[in-house]
């Protein structure tokens, strides 16, 4: 499927594999890579010199481009930037901060830059910024969540709207029939966060990919809203943040709750009920574990499936 | 476009117009209809004897079948089944109860009956309770809403998987290409509410809807979780409920912030900043207000345009 992204990520597959914090290193981004989508190496969980080394993994794995995925809140941002631009990196995927941070740098080192957005307000501050794409990310989305609580229906047709630059789908996208929905709702492309955390090469512990794999229709839930609203598994810890809301705890006593070091525990060190378990509500629909390549060439065909029958609907009309 | 719903509601459209209280009644329901949807008499907020009223109204307007929504938990519920027995209301649409309590009695007399869910369990629960389908609707829908937060994204393709018979798709659907974006998704057609509410057909109150095409996209919010979870535009009364909500306040305190007739002042009699405003997060992408045939054929033809627009992408893959 051939979309405006094709020219600015050079991929036959206009699907980009979102980057997670423990759950994206060098195995999983080169593996989306080298099937034919775009990796992206998740540094928000990683010190610089791992960065480092998982990006020469990466290229030592693959020799089709990958990108990195940096949340600007980060403490390391700018020297994970820094690293981005030595390492030539083609492409870099900011979220969680202003898209002014480190727009203009990437760009004048020659990198792609696209930045993850929950409001068309932002998508907006984003084209000004000189990006070179957006991300629209629902509501149903796994992990850090925005506060107006868009889903991606809404969201995607709204920052379609509001920007001419290309707009990649994400949250709750786990199956091709969700793409080829992603892309009648006017996207160029989409991101897959979930779906691929749980794969042969996902670097989240293997109790947390069982627990995606096990998780049903309604087992996440939005919480810590007074602090940096994430969704999760609603495991013990997560049932406790949500009766701490529900009970009017302000945001200290919530940040006090949370402690740190919780979204290691949970995803990477697998302590499955006081761990933070960082998944999307399309956990409901995912049920094994393959390699990411099988994901890759399974969604895109899926997806070709859906248009199929799209397409036989309206030869039928009357 | 033809469906398994065409069997079913014999409309050329599969679009439903959804019931929706003090905004749907007899001159919507028969626009809608005569325009080749489906239009639902909103019943949730009539006495039995306005209930008739509408009916009688509807079909003097138009010879087209048109159909009557039913809240379960509404007291008069009972009577309403009678009431569409008696005026041969050809499909009764469901929602916020059991699907068994009903079903049985409409399902002997020849009416066709689909219900409002907003899990897949509860889609299964439906389908052994004999209904002929089912609306699942997602978190961004206007008015109440299900404690599971599941949007539309992924609960469509989850109750595809758990049931055989049609499925029509609700929550955040006011454009065609939402509609295509429904399809793809595995739906057999949707249901439509927030942009019928702002037609010159809807019978709430002008100032409501005007409220309506003003509402931009992150002005509407969930809210009364701990009572009836129903999203609402954020107007000072709404603010209340949130900020309630935000201290821990008790089912039985936001009952009584709550109070009676708030919907009716709020979409009825116009009262914007006391009333409850109920409308869905599609709101943000509504900026008019025709007539409802005029949005009926706008929804199918922008549907024609996604649809051929995916097409040509997949022409254009490499």
């Amino acid at each position: 499927m051939k979309t405006r992204l094709h020219d600015i990520l050079r991929r036959p597959h206009p699907i980009v594999q979102g980057g997670m914090i423990w759950n994206s290193g060098w195995e999983l981004a080169s593996a989306v890579s080298e099937a034919g989508g775009l990796g992206l190496v998740g540094s928000g969980s990683m010190r610089p010199e791992i960065l480092v080394d998982h990006v020469r993994k990466a290229k030592a794995a693959t020799k089709e481009p990958f990108g990195v995925n940096i949340p600007l809140i980060y403490k390391y941002s700018e020297e994970m930037a820094r690293i981005c631009v030595d390492e030539e990196v083609p492409v870099v995927f900011s979220s969680a901060g202003s898209p002014k941070k480190l727009t203009p740098f990437l760009k004048e080192h020659g990198i792609r830059v696209f930045h993850v957005v929950s409001t068309p307000a932002l998508a907006s501050k984003c084209e000004a910024a000189g990006v070179d794409g957006v991300v629209a990310e629902g509501f149903e989305a796994g992990g850090h969540n925005g506060r107006d609580e868009l889903t991606t229906m809404v969201l995607v047709p709204m920052v379609r709207r509001a920007v001419r630059i290309p707009v990649i789908a994400a949250g709750g996208i786990a199956t091709g029939a969700q793409m080829a929905a992603a892309m009648a709702l006017g996207a160029d492309g989409v991101q897959v966060g979930s779906r691929f955390a749980a794969t042969v090469e996902g670097s989240g512990h293997e109790a947390f990919k069982r627990a995606v794999v096990d998780a049903g229709p309604t087992d996440t839930m939005l919480t810590l809203k007074k602090t940096v609203p994430v969704r999760l598994i609603r495991n013990a810890f997560c049932e406790r943040a949500l009766e701490a809301e529900s009970r009017g705890a302000t945001p200290e006593e919530l940040a006090e709750l949370l402690g740190t070091g919780r979204a290691r525990m949970g995803m990477f060190e697998g302590n499955l009920e006081e761990g933070e378990l960082e998944i999307g509500q399309c956990s409901g629909l995912i049920e094994d574990l393959p390699s990411a390549g099988d994901v890759l060439r399974r969604i895109a065909s899926e997806c070709e499936e859906a248009l199929n029958r799209l397409r036989s609907l309206t030869l039928q009309a009357p």
